[in-house]
This record gives structure tokens, C-alpha cells and sequence, in this order.
């Protein structure tokens, strides 16, 4: 294992995170008492690097290191792990370089991979030097250019940092277990209740928009690492079990979800959806939206059940893939789509999804925006869930969808539980999502309460665009 | 049990024909050899009679009775059927009137009523006087009218001819267990092609369409009484293995069906559904829709999976209601709505559905009509796919459908295949369906080879009246 640049190396880079909580959780937690103590001064220990090592100049980095790092009796309780190198070694290794990644010194990192067998696997590390003057470690974005530098990344290496652990092996599969869970309420339903009709069922009317909201509060009940969370049913952003434990988790993550999109379309059994924001730290209010909210997911319940997951973090590159669900239990999920992606123009089908059109009748601009995407031969295609609606464009790789704010009438989606999540979306797949009223992006303004209310234009780029020109250029 | 009328009786009627070819041999068919050979004696004395026992004047109605009916030795095969029994004690006879109806003489129709144990259930009969001078019987319109008058029907008395067993209880049962088995196809096809995209997957496509396609052959495979089919896959009407053995039913019918209907909408996940038309007889072909065409289903595969069955049998009232599927195996189905209507003004939302609103760009007529819509606050639902947007109509109660034809373009609904089964649906509802070239309904014109095609205006009746006015008035 040696450090080396190539700059002719096109590879992405993934950086594996071995001071991960969940990893060593995974990798000591059969070893009883023993190791649940050695978890906790191993978290203690990395919190302290983590929120301000640096601060405390009296302690020696080196002493901690020599002291607790070297002193864990690791040898003991970590063995070779053929899982995880299997894992490893079905990267393609001619496409992806693996990079270690850690707050650890160099020595106890290298003791750590070598137990587990996984050492030749990698290409270099990235430490944290302890015997450095000044010290730099995560969450410094220092410490991530740092890596990128030591591993060799270009300019335009894709660089991944298989971070944020409980994100991804907790709280994202949680939520995708309760999707399969409301897929399976909903195919049962059949005697839902019929919104604006007269043809109610009385008392044998169904809410599922609540049973949809139980499942996916259960399945975050599972996650330690969700500390807060609010809904579009119950919109009163509240600390969940695991939030009034503090030291439950080294991940904090706030949930902010519309159970069941697109209530006036379940009786007709149309596609619907799920919306889910997830925010790094303890609340979603006051935040900015852009950096916090790291990842989202649109569940769809139609005749098939999937879900499109995207995650960006912050100095990571985002993500975004489509995984199809098969919701019988033993529940499987799978990748459908590893990339989902709007297209770059021409486009041989163009596509448009004219909401709350009725303000077209008192709104010169939006009526004829309409008629120009009637003129210019786009098709119609709008279902009036967000989610369907949103999705086409996404398996298309084409659309646009314009919900207008006309004479203050019209903003009817939920800032926090439908536009922050269907913008990090439209955004992770490479569109636009815009307040139709400034044409400021959804996520350049934090969400002040839960109740904030907006429209929406969304889609390809220069779509977005020239409807922003037409409605209040 | 007495005959008797009652004028003020509001109860519905519902004739249960003990002719039934498979009522007996459900209660014949335990007793072996002996019993095959009273069913074809039984099948073949009926089939006489039906087709042409007064032709026949050289034998007497009467010596058959006595020497046929009254010789079969069914006190050794009939025995009660607790089971029937329930079924039919489960009726509201404070709702629905029971009534016998036979081709056969009253003697021997008592005879089987008692020995099921069933006559005390009945409140009368209507039989075929075999001493009478001028034979009337089944299928002559004659005997239905005798029987509504001696049923005391008045005239908006609801009656309901339980014949046609076949397409009561192998065809349509049949044609619904596809439509779970296309269902369960659609829940596990997560790679389908993307049709009009480049997201294609190559050799990973999946042909969804060619499975139901093929699913719904095989369903049919199981009922001796579909003679003839041809599909939107397979658009060339053929005979059917048992339409090529003449004696296997005493029913015949056609079927015409789109098995996967929206493909466009298959990829992003949207509710799609199969379109079944059944036909009476041993063609679709140049035959008149209104009468010949007596069922239609409508299989919706979205969240949930349900389907609506349209029955219209002339002489008989329409019966129109959705059920719903749980479909994983053993199948379940059950109902839903038993009825399904389009409802009257005032509506308190109005819906509108314009397909191929491209076409709006070169007609003005049309773009008038959408405005209007637009301008009175119709709201706009278009999945562009015909099922679901029908579907969204009938439960809603509310909702016009218009596909123009401009300029000799936009016929691309096929007849056959998806005009005339929702045609049937739509008018069972209580809408209409017209060809919005000439306002005519689609039903009144015979479809005379399987790809012709049209536009479509279906929905609420004078939402239909208006847009015909408006396009061709």
C-alpha cells in the first residue's frame, strides 16, 4: 500500500470511513460487555478529536494516541472479515480506487485493516497526523481536500466519501422498508375514502394517509440516529425517542415527510407517492436547505413499487439511483437504475405538467405559457401527484412542471414535506427547481416553521428557465 | 309459492334460469359416467327446444316432457345444496325479488328446485308451456317479457336475467384471474423498456406487454365458451382451439382485448390496465357493438389492483361494479362498488382530460374547448393512459375524455380493442361515447376489421353534448 499520483488516472474514488461508528459497531458488537465499553471510549474518543481536539492543547493527540488507540485490544475482538472483503473485492478496482479515510493516527488504522484482512485492498490513506502543528481532521473541509490531494484526484475525479454510515446502513434502508410497508397497506385498501365526492364509504373508509404516517414513524423508531422529526400529517417538528437520548448516536438526522402525495388521486387508483427530506443535525427549521438536507426519497406506489433515492453531502459528490421493491416479506430491494439523470436537449419527446391550471383563467402569463407548450407540440402528461408527476420527467429525461403562484393563490405545497425534498431531486438530477414567484432556487431559503407554502417549477434547465422569463421576466 | 303481481312491489327481480348448462353440471357432475350422459341428454333436449322445438311440430312438447324431463332419475343425483342455499338466502328479499325461469315444463322444474332444496326460496315461475299452442321460449323475446309480467315487474321494475352462466362463471371469472396474473407480472418487471427514451436497457428490456398478452391467452385457454379472440398484440381475430370443436359450449363468445394499454406510462411507474371486450357469438367482426358486444372489463393496475365489469345483455338490465383483487395466490377478489356511475349535475368538482392536446395547436376548435375548460375551472387530470383516465371518471363521477381527430390525424384509439369495451363501461355508468368526428355513439357503428380506429368524447352527457358541439357543431 503506497501513496502515489497519477494524473492520468481516471478512476472515481471512493474513500472508505473507518472511524465509523456503524462499522466498528458492526465489527466489535459480538463481543459483549467488554466491547460495548470499548465503543463507548472509542466514540468518546473521536467526538473529542471530531468537535475540538485542537481546543484542548494541554491534551497531546499523540498521547491519545499511543494511549487509547494503540492500547485497545483490538487483536482480540477483530478478526478477518471475508464479508466485507468480498464486498471490496467486487468493486471494479479498474474503475474505482479505494482510499482509507480516518480522524485515527496512521499506525492504529493500519492495525485496524490488517486485522480484518482488507489491508491490500486499498490504494493509500489519508490520516490525521497527530504529530502535526496544526491539526486537521473531519468535519474540516481541509481534511476532505486533503484526502482528494493524497489519493490523487484531478480536478474532475469523482470522489465519494462512503461516510455518514448510519445515513446509509440505517436511516436510508429504514425508510425504504416503510415504503414497502405502505405499498402493502395501500394494495390492501380498497375501500378508501373518496375525497371530494359524494361517493364516501362512511365508516368503512380507510385513512391511509394515516396508517402510511404510523409505518414510516415505526420504522424510524428503529434508527438511533433520527433524533427529530415532523410530517405533513402531524407538522409539529418534535424530538423522537432516540432525540431525547443524546448519546445514542454520533449521526443526528431530522426527518421531515409527506406519508402518502397526492390524496384526490387514491380513490382513482393512481400512482402515488411518498415524500422524505432528511436533514443532517437536530431540526430542519432556520436551516439552509442546499447543505442540510442531504438526502431525500420519493417512494411511488404504482403497479410496480420503487423509490429514487438521492444523497448529497456536502464536499461529496451527490448521488441519485431508482431501486425497485419487492414489498412481500422477506422484503427485497434492488437497484433498478444506478444513475437517473434529466437529458441535455434535443429531446425527442418534450414534456409538460401544467399544475393548478385553473389560474390559467386569471393569469394572462401562465395561459400563455400553456399555449406555447400546446404550440411548440410538448405533451401533456400531469396526473396531480407531485411524486408520479415528478418521476415521469425522471424516467423520461424530460419535463417540466409548473405549479404558479397567481394573485397569492396557488401556493399550496409544503415548503419542508414536498418542495426541500422534490428539489434536492430535480437538483441531484441535474434540473432546476424554482419559487415560480422570484425564481430564486426552492433551496437558497431556509424553511422558518412547518406550514410554509409555496409553488413550484421544476425540470430541465432551459425549461426552467424560459417558464421563469415567461411568468415574471 | 304462488304467483302473484303486486303493483306497489319496488323490489328488483333477479331470474334465475335452472337451464343453466353449468348450474347442472356443477350438481350432476359427481356422479360419474352415469351423470355425462344426462348432461348431454339434458344439454341436447334444451338445445332442441331452444333452437327449434315449434319447427318441430311433429313432436309433441308434451311427450317430451314426460318422456325426457320427467324420466331423468334425479332424485339419485340431486340432493339439497346447502351451499346454493346460503348463497341464496344471503339475498335481501325484502330488496330483491327471486324468480325461476326455465325452457323446461313446470313438473319437471319443481322436481329439481325440491330435490336442491331450494323452492321455498322462489317466489314463482315462469316456464315453458309445453300444452300451449304456440311454444314460446328462451331465446324469444317473448318468453323474457312473459316472465317480467308474470314476475309483476312494473315498468321501471330493475330485472336481472341470471343466464349466460358461462360469462358469468368461467369467462369473467377466468378473464379476472389474468388480470391478477398480469398484475403480480407488472409488480416484479422493475427493467421494462423505456419506451421514446434513450434509457432503454438493452437486452435487460422486458416485454411486459407480450406477457400479458400471453397471460391472458392462457385464461382463456380454460373456457370452452370464448370461441374466437384477437388482441392489440395479435390484431388478427382467430378461432380458439375450443372454437374448433362446435359442441364444447352451449355459449359462444369473442374476445377482443388490448392486454397492456399505456405504454408510454409503463416506465415512469403511472397506473396503467388490460381493456376486454367479450362478444356474443363466434365474431366481433361486422357485427352491431350495442347488442353484440355484452361485457367489458377494465383491469387497473395501479397502488392496488382492481378491475370494472361492465355487463349488458339485451332484454336484461346493465349491471355495471368495480372489484377489487388481492392478487397474490390463493386469489382473492371481491366487490367493491356494486355500482358504478357517472352522477348527475351539479358537480362539485368537474374533471377534463384532453388527449393529444398537440393537435389543439393546429385546430381551434379545440384550443376554444380546452379554454373553456380552463376558463370554467375544470380541473385537469391526464394520465395518457386511457384506463386510469377513465377510471378517474367513473370515480369521481365526474369527467370528460376528449381525443380529436384534426386534420385526419389523432384516430389512434383501435375500435376494437379499446373504443367499444369502454364505450360499454362508459354508457353502463350512464355516459356516453362518441366518435368526435360525427358526435355518433361508438357503439352504433359495427367494427369491421380489427385495426380500425378513432378518436373518442366519453363522460358525463352533457359534458359529451357540449364538446360535440364545440368540435363539430
Amino acid at each position: 500500500m503506497e501513496r502515489y499520483r497519477n494524473s492520468d488516472d481516471r478512476r472515481a474514488i471512493f474513500f472508505f470511513d473507518i472511524d465509523d461508528y456503524k462499522f466498528f459497531e458492526k465489527h466489535l458488537s459480538l463481543a459483549g460487555d467488554k466491547s460495548r465499553a470499548l465503543q463507548r471510549q472509542y466514540r468518546l474518543q473521536h467526538g473529542l478529536i471530531a468537535s475540538g481536539l485542537q481546543r484542548e492543547k494541554h491534551i497531546s493527540p499523540l498521547i491519545f494516541n499511543d494511549e487509547v488507540d494503540n492500547a485497545l485490544p483490538l487483536q482480540g475482538l477483530l478478526k478477518p472479515d471475508r464479508e466485507l472483503r468480498r464486498l471490496l473485492e467486487d468493486i471494479d478496482r479498474s474503475k474505482i480506487k479505494l482510499w482509507l479515510f480516518t480522524n485515527s493516527y496512521v499506525t492504529h488504522a493500519l492495525r485496524v485493516v490488517t486485522l480484518l484482512g482488507i489491508r491490500d485492498l486499498f490504494e493509500g490513506i489519508t490520516y490525521c497526523d497527530y504529530a502535526a502543528q496544526s491539526l486537521i481532521c473531519k468535519p474540516n473541509t481541509a481534511m476532505f481536500t486533503k484526502a482528494m490531494v493524497e489519493a490523487g484526484a484531478n480536478i474532475d475525479t469523482p470522489c465519494f466519501f462512503i461516510d455518514h454510515a448510519a445515513l446509509r446502513q440505517s436511516v436510508i434502508p429504514a425508510l425504504i422498508a416503510s415504503i414497502a410497508g405502505v405499498a402493502r397497506t395501500l394494495q390492501e385498501s380498497h375501500h378508501v375514502s373518496q375525497v371530494g365526492t359524494a361517493n364516501a364509504f362512511g365508516d368503512d373508509q380507510l385513512n391511509v394517509d394515516v396508517h402510511a404516517e404510523n409505518i414510516i414513524r415505526t420504522a424510524m423508531a428503529n434508527c438511533p440516529a433520527i433524533v427529530a422529526a415532523s410530517s405533513e400529517e402531524d407538522p409539529v417538528e418534535a424530538q423522537t425517542e432516540h432525540g431525547k437520548t443524546p448519546t445514542s448516536s454520533s449521526e443526528k438526522y431530522t426527518i421531515a415527510f409527506d406519508p402518502l402525495d397526492g390524496s384526490s388521486i387514491i380513490a382513482p387508483n393512481w400512482t402515488v407517492g411518498t415524500i422524505i427530506g432528511i436533514w443532517e443535525g437536530e431540526t430542519a427549521l432556520g436551516r439552509d436547505p442546499a447543505s442540510k438536507q442531504i438526502a431525500a426519497i420519493l417512494g411511488v406506489y404504482g403497479p410496480r413499487v420503487s423509490a429514487i433515492v438521492a444523497i448529497r453531502i456536502p464536499r461529496g459528490n451527490s448521488a441519485i439511483f431508482e431501486v425497485g421493491i419487492a414489498p412481500d416479506l422477506p422484503l427485497t430491494v434492488f437497484t433498478v437504475r444506478p444513475e437517473v439523470k434529466l437529458l441535455p436537449p434535443p429531446h425527442k419527446t418534450r414534456y409538460f405538467a401544467p399544475a393548478n391550471l385553473r389560474a390559467a383563467a386569471d393569469d394572462e402569463r401562465y395561459m400563455s405559457l400553456v399555449t406555447h407548450y400546446i404550440k411548440e407540440k410538448y405533451t401533456l402528461r400531469y396526473s396531480g401527484g407531485l411524486v408520479p408527476d415528478v418521476v415521469h420527467m425522471l424516467v423520461k429525461g424530460h419535463g417540466v412542471y409548473v405549479s404558479p403562484v397567481v394573485g397569492g393563490k396557488g401556493a399550496k405545497l409544503r415548503r419542508l414535506y414536498e418542495l426541500c425534498p422534490v428539489a434536492l431531486i430535480i437538483e441531484c438530477a441535474g434540473g432546476r427547481a424554482v419559487d415560480p414567484v422570484d425564481g430564486r432556487d426552492i433551496l437558497s431559503r431556509p424553511v422558518e416553521n412547518e406550514d410554509e407554502r409555496g409553488g413550484l417549477l421544476c425540470g430541465n434547465g432551459e425549461d426552467v428557465a424560459f417558464a421563469i422569463q415567461s411568468l415574471i421576466g
